[in-house]
């Protein structure tokens, strides 16, 4: 395997470039091939099957360019297709779910844990089953925010709407005393302030996507497959693709990443 | 031509129950093929060419079954793959746009018509396009209303969070007086009662959907297609598909339509 081979990176559509936000600050001498499903996104409201169906689809695409790794960086496909992927291709693929459940188990102090995510990944109590596995002590309690997702997609990241439906889904959580709380869903990081005041100065916000970008490091590391050259100069370091609407994209994902995305592609996923 | 055939109806997930509703209530005697594309839904944010190459698979598939017609009870697909669909098959093909524009132009007394539906109806223009025909004297002001579908499908459909962002959507249209406002998707008519209060008594809704069942019903007795004969005892006289989550779907049904849905089967739509 190739040091230098990309890694692949895929979202439902525009929640995933959080994840590829840290990657690139954390070891930013790797390459990137992102995948958006924007053509059929969201994943949060349907069923595992199809859910896996899609990523299947996605992982192919993204083995066309001989990635030496793959990133699910969406809590939902992660919930329900991460297993069916490992038994598929033989390169190292990892989920925001693992990473996130860990810290969660080692940060909590009471051992109350809350974990806000869409209805298919609370559905799928994954964060719950890795949680025990670390920690059988700890009680976790798993909220579904099924708003949140287009609120964020609208731009009201800062807005009394959100803070009202916020409140509506977080006040049984600040109820039961947790002391931290998982963003389970890669949009949410988005609107953290508003989460965060909500929630407390007492209770502590993880976010998945930081500890994923670290576990991949450590992995790279551990497989001998780090980067470790710069990339040259006029190389194209970041590729970004989607099922539909490049130009949309493109401008959401340069208000999240400021490393100036000059170009995202249209491809035909269902072809895969 | 048969008669006793099927009419196929379909839609991005489940807003197009509102037409199938109305379509049952004014021609009783008519079999319904429904089917909903609940693992891409939802359209309305997508573009022209992958709601265009989704609706030709939906009409592929509606066609297995035999339908003497074809209603596409989206406003989204009307407005972005109506044209092409018409090309490709031979049978009548209705949308939910012209009836509604229609209705609309004859309506207003002072000219002035609001529209409010999805990023993607909006920009295509098509509203004004249709009732500029017919009469090219009236103003049409667009406005896309992107959190009415997720508000919906949450079932706020009477909430001070689904009155708030209508009062910013909404507020607009009042100010410049319009008389007659289309609601050209078709899952607002589910929160017609929070619409009607913002705009006032002045303001006469247009619901596409009671205007489509009626210009099928033309349709078919012009060209000789209705069916004259109450379905007999014990036949399945609706029968629903859906690309994903064939039990939400049912029970989402259900709340809309009251004859009693008693099975939606999940199909692989890719494969059409």
């Amino acid at each position: 395997m190739d040091r230098k081979a990309p890694i692949g990176v895929f979202d439902s559509g525009v929640g995933g470039l959080t994840v590829a936000r840290e990657i690139m600050r954390q070891i930013p001498n790797e390459k990137i091939i992102y995948f958006g499903d924007t053509a059929r996104v969201p994943y949060g409201s349907k069923s595992k099957e199809t859910v896996t169906r899609f990523s299947k689809q996605i992982v192919r695409f993204l083995q066309t360019f001989d990635v030496k790794t793959i990133v699910v960086a969406c809590n939902t496909a992660s919930a329900y297709a991460l297993d069916e992927l490992e038994k598929e291709i033989d390169i190292p693929i990892i989920g925001v779910v693992k990473p996130g459940a860990k810290v969660a188990a080692k940060t909590t102090q009471n051992g109350r844990i809350g974990v806000i995510a869409t209805e298919a990944t609370i559905g799928s109590q994954i964060y719950s089953k890795y949680i025990k596995e670390l920690n059988k002590d700890v009680t976790i309690y798993g909220k579904p925010c099924p708003l949140f997702v287009p609120l964020v997609e609208e731009g009201l990241w800062q807005d009394p709407v959100t803070d009202e439906i916020a409140k509506r889904y977080l006040t049984e959580l600040v109820d039961i005393d947790i002391d931290t709380l998982i963003l389970g869903c890669t949009h949410y990081p988005l609107i953290r302030s508003t989460l965060g005041k909500i929630m407390g100065d007492g209770v502590t916000l993880v976010n998945p996507a930081y500890e994923t970008a670290r576990e991949l490091k450590e992995l790279l590391i551990e497989k001998e497959l780090l980067n470790e050259e710069a990339p040259k100069l006029g190389e194209n370091q970041y590729q970004f693709f989607v099922s539909d609407g490049a130009e949309k994209f493109k401008r959401f994902a340069n208000s999240i990443i400021k490393y100036g995305i000059l170009s995202a592609k249209t491809i035909n996923i269902e072809q895969y």
